[in-house]
Formats: C-alpha cells, structure tokens, sequence
C-alpha cells in the first residue's frame, strides 16, 4: 500500500445534499477525505444510510460514525418529541405558527429560530471532527454549512465559523507544538441551494443517493412538505432539474 | 414547589477534586447548579460513581450523563490502548519516555503534551455544556481547568477559554436573541492545586467522596503513581492535609 501524498480533510457527513456535494468538493480541491457521521438520537437512520452510500460510491478514505445522544437535551423537534413544522412560509424561516412547539417546551419562546434547530449541534459536530482531525493528522475541516439557506441557525453563519477556527487553533496540539493551522472550510456557505446543485451536478455527483427530508417515510421517502424538502426541491427547480429521489409528494415545488 | 430565583450554571462534573470545588464555588456565588458528566468510553466508571456521590452530597439541581464515545478516535492513555505512565518527572510534564505509547499509536510524536490527553476533549466537553445551557436557561458554565497544573494540556489554557467563550456567543440562539452572554468560568485556573484544596475544605468540601486516579483498582482505590495522584498527593501535602480517599500506595508523596 502506498501512502497518499494528498491533505487530509475531514468532512461532516450527513449524507445530505449539502455535505455530499462538499465531497465532490474537496476532492476537486485535492484532499485526501474522512468523513465524520453522527448518530444523534434523530428519528431516522435514513441519514446515516444515506451517508454510507456517499462514502462507498465515492471511496472516501475514512469514515467514522460518533454515536452521541443529543434528546438528552431535548429542545429540538429533530431529537425530541416535538412535530416537525409542515409547509413554510416562502420567507426562509418556518412560521412560528407552523412550528409551535408541543409538550415538555410548549410556550417556550422561539423567536425566529425554528424548532428543528438543535442546541448547539454543529458545535459539537465541529468538536468532534476536531478530535478526528487531530488523531488522523488533518488540519482542514469541511462542513457544508450555509447562511443563505440557514433558516435561521445561528450556528451556521460566517462569524460563527470564524470564531470556531480561531478557538480551534489554540484548542488542540498544532496550537502547542506548531503544527498545522487548522481550517475550517466552508465552501458552501454563500451559495444558495439552486448553486449547490449546480456545482455538484458538474462535478459529477449523484444527489440520488441523498437525502435531506427532517421526516422521511420508514422506506426513506422525502415528504416533500417539511423546511428541508421545500429548500431542496425549490433549488433543484431553480437549477433547472428534477430531484432523482423519491417524495411521498413534491406539492407545488417541483419542476 | 417554588422555583428559584437564582441563576443557572451548567457546570462540568467529573467527581474530581477540581469540579467539585467548582461546585461549592459556583454554589458560594449564589448559582443553581446543573451538573454535567461524560461516560466516554474511559477505562473506569469511578468518575462516574463519584459525580453521583457529589451530586447527591451536594444536592445539585440538576445532573445528566452524556454517553460519547471518544475510543472511536483513539489516541490517548486515558480512552486507547496505550499504558497510562507512572511515576512523574516533578517538571510537571510526564516524561517522554514514562508515556512512550504503545500499540497503534507506537512511533508517533508525543512532544510536550502527555499521551493522557484526549483530542480536542474539553472541546468536546464545552459544547455539550452549552448545549444544556442553551436547554436551561443558563448562561454560566463552569469548568475545573487549571493552568498551572495542566500537565501541558493544550485545551486547559485561558486564551483557550477565551476563544471558546467569544465561539459561544455566536453559536446560540442569545446570539441572535439577545439573550443573556454565556460565561465561561474558570475558577481554578490560577490556582495551585494546594491553593484549591484549601478553598475546598474552607467551602465545606468532603474530599472522600472524590476520584482523581487516571488508573484506579476495581474498588476504586487510587494507584499513588499515575500523573494525576502526583498532583493530589502533592496537593494535600502542601496544604498541610492528608487526602482523605484510600491509596493502593502513597509512595513518597503523602504528609
């Protein structure tokens, strides 16, 4: 076996749109790919399925899934038992009407965050790709986050990322001993979902294998009604192209 | 039951000598205290068996155990297969011959930072408290780090802690919210261990419900060679105490 000559990067694999097409990314860019999964206690496996096709499909070098149980917070209606908000309001952010919450966080402010929102998930996504990044030897780290589409996410805008690197290069051993900087790429982070598609389809990626829906059916149909099925199919429409996955239904978003 | 008006701190919990005197620091500061602990796949569950003692002595508000499995990165003597070292240089540095790892990690370049430090783990361990914090309602977090007897931790420094709280800031939804600026404590983080004793058994503190030993017996007495039982002993020695816990051996460091 020889060794890579390449960068090593590691990649936060949701085996969404977004972080598969930071693959095809990366890779264009020359790193050598090891992706990071989360089992976070969400309703479905249908991400995590997803995301073992990205990396057998396009070979990444190394892929860890981290098994982290976010529903001991609660708080979000991706972890806890709270409904996923159905149909938007075409303003980049679920209506609070829509996304009222139910049982134990029922009158709790949300202001315009929604409710999927997880307590500081990518936080802790970027933490432990940190911790990955440093024991395989990486010093740049993708994450497919971005502020156009964010819906509202605090954890997903440019000065966030900025202050994670800054923190991050006094966090680990590089900041001691003089290592690499570490980076934290972010190459989607100002393109909205119809640029993402674009991109993705011209280097090469099969967005077939994704999936992005906050509330698939067991057979891992998109619903097609939910914040994340509204982004992805209004961005495949504005790209000029179908979505290749299956919906229970597409609604009016489709082409 | 009447609700309290005191402000929340989700503070970081090992059953250690440290955290627990954070908990009667952040107590003497007039806090309710929401512990937080880590099962991460560390050779013991001492830790975890002191934090319940602490939080049912201490009386916390709150107490919940994240199970994150940092063995999935490997790399360090405390959550690998690498040999905790014994015995210790007095340069507060564990030498590089006594942590000279073993099997998988054989031949890589340990430099100045012992082979018991966990990548990126107080990284790891800052967003999941702020994560809880985010859920609670607090805006405090409390964390037992100390320079000065970091054992060369990269993750233990104040500018390090700076940065994590200036992240912070940006990450949740206070951020956009306007809601209350998280704050991160770090009590210890100027004092000697000697010094934190002494506040401890001035605050009431009962050190024999406490562990510190990275390599404890089944029952859970301390080794009295590994790097943190150094510190301990040394610890009480210089505050003129004996440590109340029981030691397989004190070697020379005991009053």
């Amino acid at each position: 076996m020889t060794m890579s000559k390449n960068k090593k990067a590691v990649l936060l694999l949701s085996g969404g749109l977004d972080s598969t097409t930071c693959v095809a990314i990366a890779r264009s860019q020359g790193f050598d790919i090891y992706g990071l999964s989360f089992d976070y206690g969400q309703r479905h496996m249908i991400e995590l399925q997803a995301a073992a096709r990205v990396v057998a499909q396009m070979g990444l070098n190394g892929h860890v899934t981290a098994k982290i149980d976010l529903r001991l917070f609660g708080g979000s209606a991706l972890t806890a038992d709270i409904a996923v908000p159905k149909g938007r309001g075409g303003d980049g952010m679920a209506s609070k009407a829509q996304g009222k919450v139910q049982g134990k966080d029922q009158g709790k402010v949300q202001g315009e965050i929604p409710v999927t929102y997880v307590p500081a998930r990518n936080t802790i996504f970027l933490s432990f790709a940190l911790a990955y990044a440093e024991v395989t030897g990486a010093s740049d780290i993708f994450i497919g986050v971005n502020a156009l589409d964010f819906s509202g996410y605090p954890d997903c805008r440019p000065d966030y990322i900025a202050a994670y690197q800054a923190m991050a290069n006094l966090a680990t051993r590089s900041g001691i001993e003089g290592g690499g900087q570490i980076k934290i790429h972010t190459p989607l982070i100002d393109m909205t979902k119809a640029d993402i598609i674009t991109l993705g389809l011209a280097l090469g990626v099969d967005y077939s294998i994704t999936t992005s829906c906050y509330d698939p059916a067991e057979n891992g149909d998109a619903c097609g009604q939910c914040d994340a099925c509204y982004l992805r199919l209004k961005g495949f429409r504005e790209a000029g192209h179908s979505d290749p996955v299956a919906y229970i239904a597409r609604g009016n978003n489709d082409l």
